[in-house]
């Protein structure tokens, strides 16, 4: 049978790092020890009193389909959560629930992508985003970025590549696969810069809370015409639990929620009553000290890894990542990749999966590991070589 | 701010009847008693191993994603499940567990449908399939369907609508809002009808098992060149958990594999775990009583619909949903679902949600309700119209 599928399944990539984990599963099997480098997620388990809220709320049995949007307390929740933690003034109504931060993407790009809209993706960036794009009939333009501007759009460079296709704008900061981040003048730069040609702008804050040595922040401090993704995956520990949320314009709202009662009828009912226990005292807490730990874990790591001869030019100051330039030890991260794992037992991710701009010269290397397991890492490397 | 949105909004519709969920609600809290029979999903809670399974398995902790198809126990306990209840042999490798059979409708409709293409869909039917194809820029065809097939399309009406651009049908069995069933030489015609224009067909079967008085069963007994839509939120009794799946043509899997990445990343870990003690013997007898259940609800509220002068000419084999002609009762489905809900505190879903075949002329009635409320429902329904 010759499968008819829809042309856009040929632009659609799969992440190439599931092969590697793939063969790290292959070699565990055969009682090799893998350090897994590879992965965007945090190795911390979810925070007990989340574990603790869900749990009681399963004993009640009744797990319903919910709002479209979400619990009504869990917007007001985060909502609360922008106003105390960073000040801003959210209201709830903007806040729309997701399956991840996954299905607040597609919301946002299910409604204001018509075929043939093009969206500004900086390359490397998330290799989901322009998949979802093109799954929307819009079109993905890479803007390439680099060390020098901390691998973050200018104003200038997004003016120059707008066209009178170009929809809009997607960012991240902290950013996947490099962990720098954009500051509140240059969101607003870049802000300016998409109004002015009546643009969108999405600002991907899925990373907010893992910062170190800067202080979280949130566009929406003083901006209310953005979308802003977020997530209970990465700071809060949540990620198999599938929620996220999307904030937006309040002109989008309603349109945005006839998509998700389609898409999604209601984000899962056990997640979300997990995470109203998200902003608790308690919890906080636990999250701020893994915060902590993960810094700890970059201040052990990065230096090691310039030990080694990998070049990291741009300081990352958030996530979970180092996305590292490894001209002086090979000539193609893929290959690498592989030799890293045969051979020293490492998995980490070849910057294939982040675009299209010098992807065989770099390599993301997550720190969801506790810092001995990071050393040794080092050092196995380190013997590879010799 | 004017919203710059995407043409497709401009076709897509909310769910109609959550205007009249928020009037109950309103109504709830003046403290009036609402007899809910608008809703779609069944009034039990999810059975208590596969809560006790959630629970065990939260107290770990670790919650992270699984692989984008899903934990490979879970595909292969699925598998299991059609081979030892229906007889059917479906490779675990062509299962992919899903968000909800929400989320399989997408994966099947992105991997198949390209800006134009046709889909044919039975009117009424479930709305958020025209919406989906819709979303994936292709576009949705109404068969208008009426008691006299039993709400199904038939082969002859598949083959004149189809046209140089329908790219495939989906059908229903159960289906949603009439509870009508296909059998398998329908299915069989149906799908010969389909495949003999290189077309592809998409069996919903998310309301297998929710049959009375007909052995549950299903389209892969017989066929393994079509996509079949499933879920744990009916029969299964797990809603809020948002689970389900796809089983997909081998050709295909690759494919959606990409885009389950990119649109979910991975279907809910807690809910997986789960569905594990889904297939349970214990469970099974728990959900077993519960279709006897329904099946007294059916068999007490329909006589009692009749009595009223509701006409319900299919008579529903399955779902929990029944649809019904209200001319002698009224002229306006929507003005009728107004006055129950305002005179009688009865919620029922307007024709309106299930497309544009004579809507304002039925009703959707589920029997989400123990056979009291029911009884009790037709009761303050007979008083209002004295
Ligand atoms: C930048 C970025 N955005 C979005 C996501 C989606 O995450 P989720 O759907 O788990 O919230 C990820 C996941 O790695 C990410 O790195
Ligand atoms: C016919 C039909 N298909 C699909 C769905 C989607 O359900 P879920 O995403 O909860 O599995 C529904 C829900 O009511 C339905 O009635």
């Amino acid at each position: 049978m010759t499968p008819h599928l829809a042309r856009r399944t040929a632009d659609i990539q799969p992440f190439h790092v599931m092969e590697l984990l793939r063969r790290a599963r292959e070699l565990e099997a055969q009682g090799r020890d893998i350090i897994h480098m590879e992965v965007g997620e945090p190795d911390f388990a979810t925070p007990q009193p989340m574990i603790d809220a869900a749990t009681r709320f399963l004993a009640g049995g009744d797990v319903h389909y919910t709002a479209a949007l979400g619990l009504p307390q869990l917007r007001e929740a985060i909502a609360r959560f922008y106003h105390e933690r960073f000040g801003a003034d959210v209201a709830p109504e903007r806040i729309i629930v997701t399956p991840g931060a996954s299905g607040a993407l597609m919301l946002a790009l299910a409604a204001t992508t018509d075929p043939g809209d093009e969206w500004l993706l900086p390359d490397p960036g998330y290799p989901s985003n322009r998949h979802l794009v093109r799954s929307f009939e819009g079109v993905p333009r890479a803007l390439p970025v680099g060390a020098a501007t901390r691998y973050q759009p200018t104003p200038d460079q997004v003016a120059d590549a707008w066209t009178a296709r170009t929809r809009g704008l997607i960012v991240a900061s902290p950013s996947n696969p490099t962990g720098t981040l954009l500051d509140q003048a240059e969101l607003a730069a870049l802000r300016a810069t998409v109004i002015a040609r009546q643009g969108t702008l999405i600002v991907d804050e899925i990373y907010q809370g893992l910062t170190y040595g800067v202080e979280a922040s949130t566009v929406l401090k003083s901006m209310d015409d953005v979308f802003v993704v977020n997530s209970f995956s990465k700071y809060f520990g949540m990620t198999g639990w599938r929620l996220g949320w999307l904030v937006a314009p309040q002109a989008y709202v309603r349109e945005i929620e006839k998509l998700a009662q389609h898409f999604f009828i209601s984000p899962s009912t056990p997640a979300q009553h997990a995470a109203l226990a998200a902003f608790a005292p308690a919890t906080i807490e636990i999250l701020e000290a893994r915060r902590n730990e993960f810094a700890l874990r970059r201040d052990t790591l990065l230096p090691a890894l310039r030990e080694l001869g990998f070049v990291v030019a741009a300081e990352p100051q958030g996530a979970f990542y180092i996305y590292a330039d490894i001209a002086r030890l090979a000539d193609d991260s893929e290959a690498l990749a592989h030799r890293l794992i045969e051979e020293a037992g490492v998995a980490a991710t070849p910057g294939l999966d982040f675009g299209d701009n010098q992807p065989r010269r770099h390599l993301r290397i997550a720190y969801t590991n506790r810092c001995e397991r990071l050393l040794e890492a080092a050092e196995r490397i380190a013997r590879m070589r010799g």
